[in-house]
């Protein structure tokens, strides 16, 4: 038998709220016990129709709303590293909660599970997700999972992904490509080095290219989203007296959302054309869809300038289903998977009152 | 008790005793059983005074000769792989003797090993060096132990070292140095590139350097030393969302004997300046001293144009002592260590004949 664990309340602050999801563990492939609570507490709400596909629950509202809002945050966290069951502390005069999950991302959660549950009338319709697997391999992502089992599920004008953003907008999220660049020679003994072809000289040009790159600032739907192309890592040699045959060359190029990731790889291609080009890893980007009219309203409700999100995140996952997303949600991201990891008080309040007021029209 | 094998007979044909030795195991290490039946054949020559340190062997005459002469060859072999003992095998229309060591080196030293037997009245006082563990490490070598033990008996004018080389002398050889570069930087997440500093796109202007350096010939005491400068192996990179904040580039510079290490290292920091260079490998090479006179009388009883020898040998112990050296002895050196190891029969003859006119003075 699992460890029995309270039943959650949805109607208790938020902070409290976190504190009871966070000290229910949930790393990745054990997030039964807290989608088992979830779905427990969520039958109260009738306005709620649940729908569960292993450990990810899905709840939505009906009600004929002209949009509809997705709002979605994982419940699975990195492995706990003595950190649980979290505690309160205080730095430099604000007040933490502290512990496995607090910022990455169960506050995020519990402010949604606290609004799902209250909001029984929003001005859009919403479908709330929470998911499992996400810190840990693509395949396994339940977000991704849900896509390919109900992809019904996904229709909506714009989505919120809770990842800790420090209670500000990041909208969308840059595509990122891996590829190996090869260039090839012939074996001979370094005594004799004219008789060989030396690949590993061969990568010059590659590196002066990488070296030289302007990298472009690119602007999508009213966010500048800043590129960047650089070597990862560089592999050649056979020994220390042959001259090397083979020389591989590891690049990263990060492109704005409006590139699709084929695009990035037909211009890499471009740009390397004297080099066996080998992709080994490809993710379109997310735009931001921060230029509705309806997302503004959101963006004046949070206040200050949304920025773009650089890092890949799976906002990506509903921008390729045509849906607008951005992070938003309580918790420093330096902090998330460090030990000390933590989520201000006020960032979880802060958030709660932004979507409220946004998602009841109280603007 | 260790096998016990038939002693050698000094004064039979040279392919006979060729074939006698190779049937004596003598993989680096396990040199005693071959060393000890040299001992005791040359206790039959009265004209040599017979040396021995460890399983080294040193016979020499003193006859009071104005010149004399260092000839050498080493008695380890790599290991046996199923081909010992030894057979005779004919390859288009020549008649071979096939396993391991006949042509690295024991067809040498049986050649060595008649002569020194034979050659009671040579026209130069000649010193016969047969040493252990040359196919090991630099530091077991019998013929360096032996120079750091008795560096005396290296007195002489010119060495002949009886590396297979076709029969044909190759001339000293060049010296080589490897270093390695490393360039570095500040890691960052490849996400947000421009916060980093890429250690790999610092490369670029070495390996350019690298691909448009024109190595020199130089000519060295008559024979035409071809130089060469190459990366041998090439790393880095942390993962593949990393700005790497190290590359190292590991480059092999073999140099003609006029230069000392020393000058190819101040050579290669001059080249390099912007890089951190760490020597690894450093060791001189080896002029030939095939400008003496009484040396021209060996180049021409052998024949042919002598060659520069590229790759590092012994010859090179001779040279750092103040003697200089040449390879010369039956065998393909692209049959050393290799499985199908074998011995042209003509070439052993053709050695012999040559060894034996020059110091005899037939010529």
């Amino acid at each position: 038998m699992p460890a029995a664990f309270p039943a959650l309340d949805l109607s208790a602050d938020a902070v409290a709220l976190t504190q009871a999801i966070c000290d229910v563990p949930s790393e990745s492939g054990d997030e039964r016990a807290l989608a088992d609570l979830i779905v427990d507490a969520l039958a109260a709400y009738p306005h709620l129709e649940v729908i569960r596909d292993g450990d990810c629950v899905v709840a939505r509202t009906n009600l004929g709303r002209a949009q509809r809002v997705a709002i979605a945050g994982h419940i699975d966290t990195v492995p706990i590293n003595d950190n649980v069951p979290t505690r309160f502390e205080d730095h430099d005069g604000e007040r933490y909660l502290w512990g496995r999950g607090t910022a990455d991302m169960k506050a995020g959660v519990a402010v949604q599970l606290k609004l799902a549950a209250e909001l029984a009338e929003p001005v859009y319709d919403l479908t709330w997700m929470w998911y499992d697997h996400e810190e840990t391999s693509q395949e396994l992502n339940g977000l991704g999972r849900l896509a390919r089992n109900r992809p019904d599920l996904f229709e909506a004008d714009f989505a919120i992904l809770g990842e800790p953003s420090n209670a500000r907008i990041e909208g969308g999220c840059n595509g990122t490509i891996r590829f190996e660049l090869r260039a090839y020679g012939v074996r001979a003994h370094s005594a004799r080095g004219w008789v060989g072809d030396n690949a590993i000289h061969k990568l010059g040009p590659a590196l002066a290219r990488l070296a030289a790159f302007e990298a472009e600032t690119i602007d999508v739907d009213g966010l500048a989203y800043r590129e960047c192309l650089n070597a990862v890592g560089v592999s050649g040699g056979v020994a220390g007296n042959v001259i090397p045959d083979e020389v591989m060359l590891h690049v990263n190029y990060r492109f704005a959302p409006s590139r699709t990731s084929g695009e990035a790889i037909e211009r890499m291609r471009a740009l390397f054309p004297e080099y066996e080009l080998t992709v080994v890893d490809r993710s379109d980007g997310a735009r931001p869809g921060l230029d509705a009219p309806f997302a503004q309203e959101f963006v004046a409700i949070v206040g200050g300038d949304p920025a773009p999100k650089y890092g890949w995140t799976d906002v990506a996952r509903f921008s390729a289903l045509g849906v607008p997303a951005v992070n938003f949600g309580p918790g420093d991201p330096l902090k998330a998977h460090a030990d000390d990891e933590r989520v201000s008080v006020d960032q979880i309040h802060s958030t709660e009152r932004a979507l409220r007021a946004w998602l009841t029209g109280a603007a």
